[in-house]
Protein backbone atom coordinates (compact mmCIF):
# COMPACT_ATOMS: atom_id res chain seq x y z
CA UNK A 1 0.00 0.00 0.00
CA UNK A 2 1.27 3.31 -0.72
CA UNK A 3 -0.07 6.98 -1.56
CA UNK A 4 -0.33 7.58 -5.46
CA UNK A 5 0.19 5.38 -8.76
CA UNK A 6 4.04 4.52 -9.86
CA UNK A 7 4.99 7.04 -12.33
CA UNK A 8 8.35 5.98 -13.79
CA UNK A 9 7.50 3.54 -16.33
CA UNK A 10 9.87 1.07 -16.12
CA UNK A 11 9.67 1.09 -12.19
CA UNK A 12 5.78 0.23 -12.68
CA UNK A 13 6.76 -2.51 -15.31
CA UNK A 14 8.99 -3.81 -12.07
CA UNK A 15 6.26 -3.67 -9.76
CA UNK A 16 3.95 -5.23 -12.08
CA UNK A 17 6.70 -8.11 -13.05
CA UNK A 18 7.08 -8.69 -9.38
CA UNK A 19 3.32 -9.07 -8.63
CA UNK A 20 2.64 -11.38 -10.35
CA UNK A 21 5.43 -13.33 -9.37
CA UNK A 22 4.66 -12.89 -5.55
CA UNK A 23 0.68 -14.12 -6.81
CA UNK A 24 2.15 -17.49 -7.89
CA UNK A 25 3.50 -17.88 -4.13
CA UNK A 26 0.59 -15.94 -1.84
CA UNK A 27 -1.91 -13.63 -2.66
CA UNK A 28 -0.47 -10.29 -2.99
CA UNK A 29 -2.26 -6.61 -4.74
CA UNK A 30 -1.44 -3.32 -4.81
CA UNK A 31 -3.36 -0.60 -3.40
CA UNK A 32 -2.15 2.93 -4.25
CA UNK A 33 -4.30 5.39 -2.17
CA UNK A 34 -4.44 9.14 -2.33
CA UNK A 35 -2.13 11.16 -3.00
CA UNK A 36 -1.39 15.35 -1.73
CA UNK A 37 -1.69 16.98 -4.92
CA UNK A 38 -0.92 20.48 -5.53
CA UNK A 39 0.84 21.51 -2.50
CA UNK A 40 4.04 23.21 -2.32
CA UNK A 41 6.79 20.98 -0.57
CA UNK A 42 7.42 22.59 2.40
CA UNK A 43 4.17 22.09 3.73
CA UNK A 44 5.84 18.91 4.55
CA UNK A 45 3.47 18.31 7.25
CA UNK A 46 0.26 18.63 5.50
CA UNK A 47 1.09 16.13 2.75
CA UNK A 48 2.20 13.81 5.32
CA UNK A 49 -0.65 14.09 6.83
CA UNK A 50 -3.18 14.19 3.88
CA UNK A 51 -1.40 10.90 2.56
CA UNK A 52 -1.14 9.12 6.22
CA UNK A 53 -5.11 9.66 6.32
CA UNK A 54 -5.59 8.17 2.91
CA UNK A 55 -3.49 5.05 3.62
CA UNK A 56 -5.28 4.52 7.03
CA UNK A 57 -8.64 4.68 5.54
CA UNK A 58 -7.63 1.25 3.87
CA UNK A 59 -5.59 -0.40 7.46
CA UNK A 60 -8.05 -2.03 9.58
CA UNK A 61 -7.05 -4.76 12.03
CA UNK A 62 -4.30 -5.79 9.29
CA UNK A 63 -0.77 -6.49 10.71
CA UNK A 64 1.16 -3.37 9.23
CA UNK A 65 4.89 -3.52 8.38
CA UNK A 66 5.57 0.26 7.78
CA UNK A 67 9.00 1.30 5.73
CA UNK A 68 10.69 3.55 7.66
CA UNK A 69 14.77 4.49 7.39
CA UNK A 70 15.04 3.90 11.05
CA UNK A 71 13.38 0.78 11.07
CA UNK A 72 14.93 -2.83 11.44
CA UNK A 73 17.19 -3.80 8.77
CA UNK A 74 17.46 -7.85 8.22
CA UNK A 75 18.92 -9.95 5.95
CA UNK A 76 16.78 -12.05 3.22
CA UNK A 77 16.68 -15.32 5.45
CA UNK A 78 15.66 -13.03 8.43
CA UNK A 79 13.27 -11.40 6.64
CA UNK A 80 11.39 -14.80 5.25
CA UNK A 81 11.41 -15.90 8.71
CA UNK A 82 9.71 -12.52 9.75
CA UNK A 83 7.21 -13.35 6.87
CA UNK A 84 6.30 -16.52 7.79
CA UNK A 85 5.55 -15.92 11.44
CA UNK A 86 3.65 -12.92 10.18
CA UNK A 87 1.41 -15.09 8.07
CA UNK A 88 0.73 -17.20 11.05
CA UNK A 89 -1.94 -14.48 12.27
CA UNK A 90 -4.97 -16.14 10.36
CA UNK A 91 -7.27 -13.26 10.88
CA UNK A 92 -4.85 -10.36 10.30
CA UNK A 93 -3.95 -9.32 6.34
CA UNK A 94 -0.30 -8.37 6.16
CA UNK A 95 0.39 -4.93 4.59
CA UNK A 96 3.48 -3.02 3.49
CA UNK A 97 2.85 0.42 3.87
CA UNK A 98 5.37 2.33 1.63
CA UNK A 99 5.04 6.28 2.42
CA UNK A 100 4.88 9.12 -0.44
CA UNK A 101 8.58 10.77 -1.28
CA UNK A 102 7.78 12.74 2.42
CA UNK A 103 7.28 9.68 4.10
CA UNK A 104 4.60 8.84 6.47
CA UNK A 105 3.30 10.73 9.55
CA UNK A 106 4.55 9.93 13.02
CA UNK A 107 1.03 8.31 13.64
CA UNK A 108 0.97 5.54 11.44
CA UNK A 109 4.70 4.66 12.24
CA UNK A 110 3.66 4.31 15.67
CA UNK A 111 0.90 2.35 14.57
CA UNK A 112 3.20 -0.13 12.71
CA UNK A 113 4.05 -3.64 14.14
CA UNK A 114 7.11 -3.76 12.80
CA UNK A 115 9.42 -0.80 11.22
CA UNK A 116 11.12 -2.12 8.30
CA UNK A 117 14.42 -0.63 6.86
CA UNK A 118 15.76 -1.87 3.20
CA UNK A 119 19.16 -0.55 3.64
CA UNK A 120 20.60 2.43 4.96
CA UNK A 121 20.64 3.99 1.98
CA UNK A 122 18.10 6.28 0.94
CA UNK A 123 16.33 5.01 -2.49
CA UNK A 124 13.15 7.26 -4.19
CA UNK A 125 10.38 6.10 -2.93
CA UNK A 126 9.58 4.62 -6.12
CA UNK A 127 12.39 2.40 -5.77
CA UNK A 128 11.78 1.58 -2.75
CA UNK A 129 8.37 -0.22 -4.02
CA UNK A 130 10.41 -1.83 -6.51
CA UNK A 131 13.19 -3.07 -3.62
CA UNK A 132 10.34 -4.67 -1.12
CA UNK A 133 8.34 -6.58 -3.82
CA UNK A 134 11.46 -8.10 -4.77
CA UNK A 135 12.25 -9.26 -0.95
CA UNK A 136 8.85 -10.18 -0.59
CA UNK A 137 8.95 -12.66 -4.10
CA UNK A 138 12.54 -13.27 -2.53
CA UNK A 139 11.05 -14.52 0.92
CA UNK A 140 8.40 -16.56 -0.07
CA UNK A 141 10.75 -18.38 -2.59
CA UNK A 142 13.17 -18.71 0.50
CA UNK A 143 10.21 -20.11 2.69
CA UNK A 144 8.82 -22.54 0.27
CA UNK A 145 12.04 -24.05 -0.42
CA UNK A 146 12.15 -22.65 -4.12
CA UNK A 147 15.08 -21.81 -5.93
CA UNK A 148 15.24 -18.33 -6.82
CA UNK A 149 17.82 -16.73 -8.88
CA UNK A 150 20.69 -14.53 -6.42
CA UNK B 1 31.26 -2.99 -14.77
CA UNK B 2 29.55 -6.23 -14.51
CA UNK B 3 29.62 -9.24 -16.29
CA UNK B 4 26.84 -10.00 -19.08
CA UNK B 5 24.24 -7.56 -20.05
CA UNK B 6 21.46 -6.97 -18.42
CA UNK B 7 18.22 -9.38 -19.51
CA UNK B 8 14.97 -7.90 -17.68
CA UNK B 9 14.09 -5.03 -20.23
CA UNK B 10 12.24 -2.61 -17.26
CA UNK B 11 15.57 -2.98 -15.02
CA UNK B 12 17.39 -2.35 -18.65
CA UNK B 13 15.49 0.64 -19.24
CA UNK B 14 16.04 1.58 -15.49
CA UNK B 15 19.66 1.23 -16.02
CA UNK B 16 19.86 3.55 -19.02
CA UNK B 17 17.67 6.11 -17.54
CA UNK B 18 20.21 6.32 -14.19
CA UNK B 19 23.49 6.25 -16.78
CA UNK B 20 21.57 9.31 -18.69
CA UNK B 21 20.83 10.97 -15.44
CA UNK B 22 24.56 10.34 -14.01
CA UNK B 23 25.74 11.49 -17.40
CA UNK B 24 24.29 15.16 -16.82
CA UNK B 25 26.65 15.07 -13.40
CA UNK B 26 29.96 12.95 -14.22
CA UNK B 27 31.03 10.98 -17.32
CA UNK B 28 29.83 7.38 -16.63
CA UNK B 29 29.81 4.40 -18.39
CA UNK B 30 28.76 0.91 -18.49
CA UNK B 31 30.91 -1.68 -19.24
CA UNK B 32 30.13 -5.16 -19.89
CA UNK B 33 32.03 -7.53 -19.64
CA UNK B 34 32.68 -11.74 -20.38
CA UNK B 35 29.49 -13.77 -18.81
CA UNK B 36 30.31 -17.42 -18.18
CA UNK B 37 27.49 -19.34 -20.07
CA UNK B 38 26.84 -23.07 -20.62
CA UNK B 39 28.41 -24.08 -17.31
CA UNK B 40 26.28 -25.83 -14.76
CA UNK B 41 25.57 -23.72 -11.74
CA UNK B 42 27.32 -26.11 -9.45
CA UNK B 43 30.24 -25.58 -10.87
CA UNK B 44 30.27 -21.97 -9.22
CA UNK B 45 34.47 -21.11 -8.60
CA UNK B 46 34.62 -21.64 -12.32
CA UNK B 47 32.12 -19.64 -13.31
CA UNK B 48 32.97 -17.15 -11.08
CA UNK B 49 37.02 -17.24 -12.41
CA UNK B 50 35.76 -17.09 -15.90
CA UNK B 51 33.86 -13.52 -14.93
CA UNK B 52 36.43 -12.20 -12.81
CA UNK B 53 38.96 -12.99 -15.09
CA UNK B 54 36.70 -10.97 -17.81
CA UNK B 55 36.27 -7.87 -15.15
CA UNK B 56 39.96 -8.09 -14.52
CA UNK B 57 40.74 -7.38 -18.74
CA UNK B 58 38.86 -4.05 -18.29
CA UNK B 59 40.65 -2.86 -14.84
CA UNK B 60 43.85 -1.00 -14.87
CA UNK B 61 44.79 1.14 -12.26
CA UNK B 62 41.31 1.91 -11.47
CA UNK B 63 39.91 3.10 -7.97
CA UNK B 64 37.76 -0.52 -7.30
CA UNK B 65 34.84 -0.77 -5.65
CA UNK B 66 33.12 -3.78 -5.58
CA UNK B 67 29.65 -4.65 -4.65
CA UNK B 68 30.14 -7.36 -1.74
CA UNK B 69 26.91 -8.94 0.36
CA UNK B 70 29.80 -8.74 3.99
CA UNK B 71 30.90 -5.15 2.59
CA UNK B 72 30.36 -1.80 4.44
CA UNK B 73 27.27 -0.26 4.48
CA UNK B 74 26.98 3.47 3.88
CA UNK B 75 24.10 5.93 4.23
CA UNK B 76 23.56 7.95 0.85
CA UNK B 77 25.41 11.02 2.60
CA UNK B 78 28.09 9.22 3.63
CA UNK B 79 28.32 7.51 0.32
CA UNK B 80 27.94 10.77 -1.58
CA UNK B 81 31.33 11.69 0.39
CA UNK B 82 32.68 8.65 -0.45
CA UNK B 83 32.42 9.09 -4.28
CA UNK B 84 33.60 12.47 -3.19
CA UNK B 85 36.83 11.35 -1.83
CA UNK B 86 37.08 8.84 -4.52
CA UNK B 87 36.77 11.04 -7.15
CA UNK B 88 39.47 12.98 -5.90
CA UNK B 89 41.91 11.55 -7.63
CA UNK B 90 42.27 12.59 -10.52
CA UNK B 91 44.81 10.15 -12.11
CA UNK B 92 42.19 7.07 -11.39
CA UNK B 93 39.06 5.80 -12.56
CA UNK B 94 36.54 5.28 -10.25
CA UNK B 95 35.13 1.80 -10.80
CA UNK B 96 32.13 0.23 -9.50
CA UNK B 97 32.00 -3.69 -9.89
CA UNK B 98 29.20 -5.73 -9.30
CA UNK B 99 29.51 -9.94 -9.72
CA UNK B 100 27.08 -12.30 -11.13
CA UNK B 101 24.33 -13.72 -10.37
CA UNK B 102 27.12 -16.12 -8.25
CA UNK B 103 29.43 -13.06 -7.54
CA UNK B 104 32.91 -12.35 -7.43
CA UNK B 105 36.23 -14.28 -7.12
CA UNK B 106 37.70 -13.80 -3.63
CA UNK B 107 41.31 -12.54 -5.36
CA UNK B 108 38.71 -9.83 -7.05
CA UNK B 109 37.11 -8.76 -3.50
CA UNK B 110 40.79 -8.52 -2.32
CA UNK B 111 42.02 -6.45 -4.50
CA UNK B 112 39.34 -3.71 -4.36
CA UNK B 113 39.82 -0.85 -2.71
CA UNK B 114 36.79 -0.78 -1.06
CA UNK B 115 34.47 -3.41 -0.17
CA UNK B 116 30.66 -2.04 -0.20
CA UNK B 117 27.25 -3.68 0.70
CA UNK B 118 23.81 -1.90 -0.36
CA UNK B 119 21.80 -3.65 2.22
CA UNK B 120 22.05 -5.93 4.24
CA UNK B 121 19.15 -7.58 1.60
CA UNK B 122 20.32 -9.97 -0.76
CA UNK B 123 19.12 -8.44 -3.97
CA UNK B 124 18.98 -10.08 -7.59
CA UNK B 125 22.25 -9.20 -8.96
CA UNK B 126 20.45 -7.08 -11.93
CA UNK B 127 18.65 -4.80 -9.41
CA UNK B 128 21.89 -4.80 -7.78
CA UNK B 129 22.70 -2.77 -10.94
CA UNK B 130 20.35 -0.56 -10.56
CA UNK B 131 20.27 0.33 -6.89
CA UNK B 132 23.94 1.10 -7.49
CA UNK B 133 23.48 3.56 -10.32
CA UNK B 134 20.38 5.33 -8.23
CA UNK B 135 22.93 5.47 -5.49
CA UNK B 136 25.45 6.87 -7.48
CA UNK B 137 22.75 9.53 -8.84
CA UNK B 138 21.65 10.16 -5.93
CA UNK B 139 25.04 11.26 -3.96
CA UNK B 140 26.31 13.07 -7.43
CA UNK B 141 23.38 15.41 -6.77
CA UNK B 142 24.21 15.16 -3.16
CA UNK B 143 27.33 16.42 -3.91
CA UNK B 144 27.35 19.06 -6.11
CA UNK B 145 23.86 20.23 -4.05
CA UNK B 146 21.45 19.83 -6.51
CA UNK B 147 17.63 18.59 -5.29
CA UNK B 148 16.84 15.37 -5.85
CA UNK B 149 13.51 13.81 -5.38
CA UNK B 150 13.14 11.66 -2.18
Amino acid sequence: MWPGKTRHAAIKQLQEFYVRRINQLEHCEIIETKEARGIPEKEEDRIKEIESEGLEKHLKNDYIICLFDKGKEMNSQEFARFIERAAERPTRAVTFVVGGFLGLAERLTDRADCLLSLSKMTFSHEMSRVMLLEQIYRSLSIAKGRQYAK
